[in-house]
C-alpha cells in the first residue's frame, strides 16, 4: 500500500486529533509515494531499531515516542536524535508515530496499563479537548480487592514484567503494610499532571516518571507514589499497537506484514549484567 | 544572633550570589529580627521536618531545597507546599535555603558528590556566570582508576550509602564488563544540561534526576548514564552544610546549635519495608 | 461551620466565577479543616486589622481586597504584606476575599455606590463574561433630578460620609455651574476602563482611582471627572458585605457571629489630625 | 532658528538621552524645516493650550508630558489626544517634549521639586542607567529642620502653592504630631517605585501620585505617604524650563521668545468654583 | 454628508468586518464632523495624492492602503509616511481604507484580479473567519482554455494592463511550452499564505508579491510562480472602489462627487523613461 | 580531508562567528566523518543542485543560502524544502553555508556587489555587532562618475549579467534623466533595513528584495529605488566563495576539488523561453 494512502489510515485508526497540542505525532519522516509492505512496531526509533528494521526489510517504522521532538536546526550524524534519521533515509525508512493519541485513546495506552495493574471502575484523569467519549490522560479507579503495598508492589512486578520499580511516600516505616486501594495511573511522564495528582482522591499513584520537588508534593499530601520508569510503563505499547493494527489489517484485507521490534523499548535498568 | 544579622553572615558563606537567576536561595520565611539559638539542617522542608526542628526547638530551618518554588497566591493547610509554611510558622520557626549556589560553590554539592564518586582532575561542566573561579554546575572528570561499571556500581552504592541506582546505555549486552573512565557528575536535576551531557567528552554521565528522553540521547550517543535518585544524590548536602556551618561558627565564636535533620532526606525508595 | 463547608457557601452567596481572570478572590490563607464561629468584615487586612481580629477572637476575616496580590517569594516580617500573613497564621485566623466578584453582581459594590450617588435607569458599563444577567464593572445612569456640580458635590460628599473628594475638568471657570446629569461611576481603580470612560455617553465621571493621563483625556473629551479615592469609593463594602452575610447566615439557620471591623477602611485622607 | 538646528541643542540642554527606554522625549510634531520664532512652555499640550499657542502665534510647544504616549493608530479629531494633534498641524505648531529626562537630570524637576520641599543632603533613589552624575528618579533628603506633619504639611501647601494634598499613615490617630524628618521625593507617578519607596529608609514619602495598593504597602511599612496630585507635583515644570531655556539662549545669543502657558498645568482640584 | 455618518455607510458597503485582525482598514484621519462632498479614490496616499485631492478639493480619501501601518510615535515632516499626514490635516482632507476586507469581500479585489486574468469555477483560498459567504484571501480556479505559459503570460500583461512581469519555475528550460491550466492567484503580498501555495493544487501561482525563499518553495514544488508587482496587482483597486461606491451613492441617492486618483497606483516599472 | 576539520577551516575562513542571531550559518547536513574531496558551490541547494552534485560524485554543497531556515518538525519527499534533504543524505552529500556571515564580511557579498556596481569611498550600513573591522550590511557609497539613471542602469545590467530590474520613485515622469551619485546597495533581502534606507543619505538605493510600503517610504522620501531581484543580486556569491576557496586551498595546499554549479542561481525572469 503507497504510504500516502496507509497514513490516513492510522491517522484514523489512531484517532490523530486526540493528540496534545504540542505534540508531533503522524508520519514524520520519508516518502508517502513508497511502497509500505513491512512494519515495524517499536516504542522508540533509536539506531538498533532503525538498524533492525533494515534487517527485517521494514519500509516503516510505527513508533509510539515521535523521533523528531525538538524542531531541527540539523540533521547530522554526530549528534543523537539526528543521526537516526541519516539512517533512516539511507534505508529508505519511514517513520508514523502513535503518540499522545495513543496514550488516550479509549483501548489505548493509559487504559492498558491500568487495567494491567488491576484497575477497575476507571474514571479519565484529564479528559481529551476533542470531544470524543472515553478518551484522556492518566486513569483512575480501585483494585477489585485491596491489598498490602507489599504484596502489590510484587504483583504489579510481575504483570508488568518489569525488573524493579522505585517509591515515595511521608511515613516510610511499615510503608509495605499500606493498604492499597484507589489508584491513579498514568503512563510516561506525570509532570503536567502534576497539581491534580497531589489532589487528587486516591491513596496510590502510579507514573512512568515524575521530577522529584512534584514527587515530594503527592507524597507530602499523605499518598503512596510509585515511579516505574518511562520505558517500563510504556513498553505495553508494542503489544498494544501490534494488535491494533493486526486487526485493522485483517478487517481490511490489507497485506502488509507487522513485526515488534526487540530492541526500542529503551529502559532505565537496575540489574547490571 | 538576631536572624537578619546571620543571614548576612550565611549569604556571604554560601555565596548567595552563585545562585542560578530563577533560583529562591536565601531567607524565605520568617522574622528577621528574632533571636536565633538552633538550627536545623536539613535537604527537603517537609511536615516531619517542621515536627522535628519544633521538638528540638531550633528557630531556624536551614535546608538544601527552598521551600517556596512556584510563587504563592495561597496559604492553605489543605495544600502540600503550603500546610508546611503554616506549621513553621505557628512554631516560629524561619527558613534560609542555600540552594543552586549550594550546589556552585567551591566544596559545594556538586564538588562533594564528584570527589566522593572519586572524581580527579575536575573541570566544571558550566562555569557560573559570576565571576568566580571554581563555581559552576556539575563535574567533569576522571577516575584515579578505570574499572568496569558492573565494580564500579557496587563501589559507589557503598560511598554513596544508597539502596540503588538505575542506569541506561546502548547496547545493554555486557554493559557490566563496560569500563568507567571518565565521568560527568551532576547533582540533583540535569535537565538544563540535557543538551550539553549528550556531547560531552565522557563514557559516563551520573546524574540526580533527568528526563527518559534526555537520558536516550545521552544514551543513543554512546555513553553509559547513571540516575542515583534525586534525593539520593543531594542527601549529602545535610553534613556538608553542617560542616561549612560549624566551622563559620567556630571561627568566629558565634554560639549556635546545629542539628542534622533525621528525616528531610526524602529518597526514592527501592526495597519495601 | 467547618471553614471548608463555609467557603463553599460564600462562593455560592458572592458569585465567585464572576471574578475577573487576573483576580484572586477567595479561600487565601487558613486551615479548611478549622471551625469558624465568629466572622470580622473589612475593606483592607492591614495588621491593625488582624490585631482588631485576635482581640474580637475572630476566626475568618472577610474582606474585600485580597491579602495577596503579587504572588509570593518570601514570607518575612520585615515586608508589609507579607508581615500580616504571619500574623495571621500565629493567630488562627483565615482570610477569604470577595473582591471583584462582589464589585460586578447585582447587588455588589458598583450597584451600591453608583445607587447611594443617585443614579437611576442604570446600565453596566462592562458586562462580566460570564454569562450572568445585571453583572459587570461600573454603572452608567442618570440622576433623578440634574443639579450643578456644586450642590451636586457637596450632596454626594455626605452621602457617602467623606472628607473630600478631587476633580478635574477642561473649561474650571465656573466648573461649580456645570450640570451634572448623565455619571458614569466605577468604584476602586478605573484604569482598565480609562479609553471606554473617555468616549462613554456622559457628562460626569465619577471612579475611586485613576491615573493622571488617563483623566486629561477624559477631561479632554468635555467631561467632568471625579475621583473619590480608591478607600473612600469601596468603604461601604463592608456595610454592603455584612448585610449579605447577615441575611444569608438568618435565612439558612447559620450561627456564626458578624463583626465590621473598624480599622481596615483606609482611605487617602484630607485633613491632617 | 530652523527647528531641526533647535532640536539638536534642545536633546543636548535637556540631556535626551537620560529618557528611560519607554519614554517619548523630543520632537514629536511639526516640519524640522520651520523657523522657529517663539516657543510656549507647558506641562500638558492640552486644546487649551494649543489656542494659547496659536492666539500668540508661538511656533513650537516646550512641553513636559509628551503629547502621543501611546502609539497611533489613527489621528481623528472625535478622540482626545488626537484632536490636539490636528489643532496643532492646522496652526502649524511643532511640539517637543523634555519628560523623563528632565526628571532625572540635575537640576532637574525631582530636584526642583525635593528642594522647594526643603530637603537637604539628596540622594537619588533610582540612579540613570546612563553614565551621568547626579541624574535619576527621585530624591532622598532631610529636612534641615524636623517638624510635626501638622506644621511640615501647612508650610509645603504654601511653597508648593497647592489647593491641598492626600494623606495616609497606619495610624491616623495624632498623626498630626508624627515627625516628618527624613522623606523620599517622587515627583509625577510612582508606581514603577513602589517596591523601593516601602523599603526604603525615611518616615516620610511624597509622591506626585501612586496607586492605592503601593500606598497600603508603604503606609503598613510605618511611614506617612503624602500625594500632592501629579498635576501639582509637576506645574513648577514650566518656571524650570523657562529658566533652562532662558538662560541657554541668553548665553548663545539665540533671538527665540519665550513664553509661560497660563492652561497646560492641569491638576487635581479640590475646592469648587 | 456628515463623516461620521458616510464611515457607517462605507463600513457596510465595504464590509469591514471582514478586515483581518492586524488590519488599520476604516476612517483614519480626520474630523468626523466635516461635510463631504468630494471623494477621490486611489491605491496609496502619497504626497502626489494628497496633492491630486487639494487640487481637486476632495474632502476625503477613500484608499485601497491604509496610511498609517505601523503605530506612530511621531508626526514629522522630515519622515516619509509622516509627511503625508501634516499635508492632509493642512489641507483638511481626511483618510478612510478598505484594505483586507475589500481584498476579501465577493466582488472584491481577489475576486476582480482573478476574474480579468480569467479564471473560473474559482474557490477561496483562505476563507475569512467572519461567518461570511463567499469572503475571503485569495482564488483558486481554472482558466477556460488551458494555454501554453508564452502566450498566456502575452494575454495577462495586456488584460491586466501592465509593463511587465517576473516568473520562476523549476526547469526553466521551454517554460515557454508549460501548460498553464489551474492557477492560484492572490492580489498584494502573498507572504502569509506562503506554506499554502506550495502544496495548493494548482500548477500556477500568480501573487502580487512573494519573498524569494517562499517563491523558491513554490518553485521547489513544480509550480510555476509568477509575480506581478504588488502595485500592478491591485491597481485596478481604484476602478474597482469607484463602481462600488457609483453604485451606492447613486441606489441611495447620495449628492458626493468621486474622482479616480491618476497618482497613487505606484508599481514598480520595468521600463526606463 | 575529514568533514570535521574542513568545517572547522570553513568556518574561520568565512568567518561564522560573524552570522546575524537569527542566521542558520554553518555545517548544517552530512556525516561529520566523512572525507571530502570535491565540492560544489551554489546560492541555493534545490533539487537540481543536488542531483547536479551527486552526478559530479561531490561530497560537500557549499551554498551561501542554508537549506534549513525554519526548523523542521517532519523531512518528508512531499514538502519543498525537506525532499532536499532526503535526496541529500541518500546521496550522502553534506550541506555548509556561509551566509549572512558571508554577506557581512570584509571582501563579502555586498562588498562585491556594490564594488561591481562601481560604488567607491564605501561605508558599511549596518556595522556587525561583533567587533570586526570592516564587516556589517550593506554599503554606501558613490560612483566614480554620477550619470542619469538611463545610462546608469543601462551598464549596471551588463556588469551584473542580469535580465533586467525594477524600480520605482516619487516622480517618474523623466525619471531616466535623474542624476545617480550616491547609492546605498544590499545584496538579498533589505527588509530589516528598510527603516535606515529611507533616512539614508542618498539618492539611489540598490537592493536584493524588498516590501512594498518599504519600497514606497524610500520613494516618498524622493529616492529612485532598484529592486535587482534576491537571486540577482546574490549570483556572483558562487564566483565569490569558489575564489576565496580556490585561494584558500592553494595556499594551505589541501587537494580538494571545487566546482561552480551551473543551476543552483535561481532568479526571478523576465523574458519567457
Amino acid at each position: 500500500m503507497i504510504l500516502k494512502e496507509l497514513e490516513l489510515y492510522l491517522d484514523g485508526v489512531f484517532k490523530k486529533n486526540l493528540a496534545l497540542s504540542w505534540d508531533k505525532a503522524g508520519l514524520q519522516i520519508g516518502n508517502p509515494g513508497n511502497d509500505i509492505k513491512k512494519i515495524l512496531v517499536t516504542l522508540n526509533v533509536v539506531d538498533d531499531v532503525v538498524n533492525e528494521a533494515a534487517g527485517l526489510k521494514s519500509d516503516l517504522i510505527l513508533s509510539h515516542h515521535p523521533l523528531i521532538f525538538d524542531p531541527l536546526d540539523t540533521i547530522l550524524s554526530s549528534k543523537p536524535g539526528e543521526k537516526e534519521i541519516l539512517n533512516l533515509v539511507k534505508n529508505n525508512i519511514a517513520v508514523y508515530s502513535a503518540h499522545t493519541n495513543y496514550d488516550s485513546m479509549p483501548g489505548g495506552l493509559n487504559e492498558l496499563l491500568a487495567s494491567l495493574i488491576g484497575l477497575v471502575e476507571m474514571d479519565i484523569i484529564e479528559k481529551s479537548e476533542e470531544q470524543f467519549d472515553g478518551a484522556g490522560i492518566g486513569r483512575l479507579g480501585r483494585l477489585r480487592e485491596s491489598k498490602p503495598f507489599k504484596i502489590f508492589g510484587e504483583e504489579m512486578k510481575k504483570k508488568l514484567d518489569i525488573e524493579g520499580f522505585t517509591w515515595m511516600c511521608g511515613d516510610e516505616k511499615n510503608a509495605g503494610d499500606r493498604i492499597v486501594r484507589r489508584i491513579a495511573v498514568i503512563c510516561g511522564s506525570a509532570s503536567s499532571l502534576a497539581g491534580t495528582l497531589a489532589e487528587i482522591d486516591c491513596d496510590t499513584v502510579i507514573v512512568g516518571e515524575i521530577g522529584y520537588h512534584s514527587a515530594l508534593k503527592i507524597s507530602e499530601s499523605g499518598k503512596l507514589i510509585i515511579s516505574l520508569g518511562h520505558g517500563s510503563s510504556e513498553k505495553l505499547a508494542v503489544d498494544g499497537i501490534y494488535k491494533i493494527l493486526e486487526d485493522f489489517f485483517r478487517e481490511n484485507k490489507i497485506n502488509i506484514g507487522i513485526s515488534k521490534s526487540r530492541k526500542g523499548c529503551n529502559s532505565w535498568r537496575y540489574r547490571i549484567e
